[in-house]
């Protein structure tokens, strides 16, 4: 199973920043680099720095009409009219430029940069299990930044999936770089997705260039649960996340452990029967989504050896 | 000087959550008090819970139209018609009710509950530093809070004070604690809240009650300018607070310390003669008012003694 599988080249990358236009890394970036492209030429690879969603990013908000990052369903992405939310016209946008989605024209990969409001730090987003280019790329960024803890999100829930901007592309990945409010740039946060972008476009000029890479295996977080907030009888928040879980992302959830405080201060506890590993821990974007976080379990995955196909 | 002086009893006290949408402490506190005020209650005293801007906490948005920490100014209060913004409707309403501003019909004490992203931690907003109510009662709290810090902001210049909601009231003062991000509540800084106004409620309850307050001290941080972050050409934002600074409100900022980092990476140095007191450092609702910090000075007030005029 653990072969070394060979792989077309990967040509054609996209850096997206604003898909959520209140998460300022990305935009700061991807203005800088749409203004001077020096820093992510690559030989051998066209890399193209991209504001997703420029209506947001001018408004400072995460979208106009609807969530850009939940948009790229098929009907979406098939609807035809004038009326359309402004978010979805510009999914069609982007599918066009980028994709289309699941033909063999669409880009080679798009990096999607992302903040959280969450205690995550570094994380990669991937959306399968399978794609052997994207985990050899996520295990030889971990090992670039080490000491420094990158984690890797795998989200290919059956319920809790959802249709990425990135998903255009034939290898997604989402770079999500925490603690930043919305709204904030901060250059603690700035500098880590800067340099994890330069290891990750580092790997695929290695790959293009001939590198093999051995089979590996890289330590996921899976997703399995989303969490709300408990609520009164009038749908409002009633409690908030514990302390002793607040900034805690990645760290082990305990039968037991306690979960949210009240507002007359009782404590509510984690009921369920194994340990699990809460992330995405008071995300303020996932409030209207009544999420206070997600459950995730951990796992190691095995990669493929893979190697570019001799053209 | 420091006699002590005779001052009515403040028998009229509101509490204000939701002057900006997306300060979610104040929100959820007053929101609480509102179905069940027994924690704010005090003998000889009405305490009036109240939610500033219902359609920008509906929104989770600062403001709907415009800044209603900024609206309430002589001609917005007095402006007549259908068509005006929301925000000035709405200081009109306030002023209705709480006030008119300036009159002896204007309630005694509004408490303006607000959050920053900014790492300031518990502070006190004052206006005037000519106010002994309210600095007897700053002093008060800060000593009940010890020893946690609680610092006092005094912003009484004469182009960087702004009209607040709270000046309708005798005795304005505003509450600021943080960080917390934008759509974000988090158990810490609610409690620290809670905690302050509980003090100032008591601050009250005992001055009405006959307490003598002795002549004290208080240090306050006064407001002396506003930095914007460095720009190019085209007005967009070409650094991020240096590293160094982030997160060091209220800690001294002397000539040739670093202030701001490019993104090409050079360090933008303070080239002022003396040393000042930054805060309100990154904050996420400052960047439209181009500012990146506030810079103050720190300054010993004397309040007179107080006693309450019996009636």
């Amino acid at each position: 199973m653990n072969g070394v599988a060979s792989l077309s080249a990967a040509h054609r990358v996209a850096v997206f920043g604003g898909t959520h236009g209140n998460e300022l890394s990305g935009i700061a970036l991807v203005g800088l680099w749409l203004r001077d492209g020096a820093e992510i030429r690559r030989r051998g690879l066209e890399v193209r720095p991209f504001m997703a969603n420029p209506r947001a990013v001018q408004e400072r908000a995460r979208y106009i009409d609807t969530d850009l990052n939940r948009a790229f369903t098929p009907e979406n992405l098939s609807f035809q009219g004038e009326d359309l939310p402004y978010e979805v016209k510009r999914a069609q946008e982007i599918n066009q430029i980028f994709g289309p989605m699941g033909s063999p024209d669409a880009y080679d990969v798009i990096f999607d940069l992302h903040n959280t409001t969450s205690n995550m730090g570094c994380t990669l987003i991937l959306e399968s299990s399978n794609d052997h280019f994207n985990l050899q790329m996520v295990h030889y960024i971990k090992h670039a930044v080490a000491p420094v803890t990158c984690s890797v999100l795998l989200n290919d829930h059956p319920r809790l999936h959802y249709s990425t901007t990135r998903s255009v592309a034939k290898h997604p990945i989402g770079l999500e770089v925490g603690p930043q409010p919305q709204g904030v740039l901060r250059s603690n946060i700035f500098e880590s997705m800067r340099l994890i972008l330069k290891h990750a476009l580092d790997f695929i000029e290695h790959f293009n260039g001939g590198v093999e890479f051995l089979p590996c295996t890289v330590e996921v977080y899976r997703v399995v649960e989303r969490v709300d907030y408990p609520r009164d009888s009038n749908g409002n928040i009633s409690a908030m996340v514990h302390p002793d879980l607040q900034d805690c992302d990645w760290e082990p959830l305990n039968p037991g452990d306690p979960m949210f405080q009240m507002f007359d201060g009782r404590t509510v506890q984690y009921k369920g029967d194994c340990t699990v590993y809460p992330t995405f821990i008071n995300e303020a974007a996932y409030y209207e989504k009544q999420q206070a976080f997600v459950m995730t379990k951990k796992e190691t995955l095995n990669a493929n050896g893979i190697k570019v196909t001799k053209s």
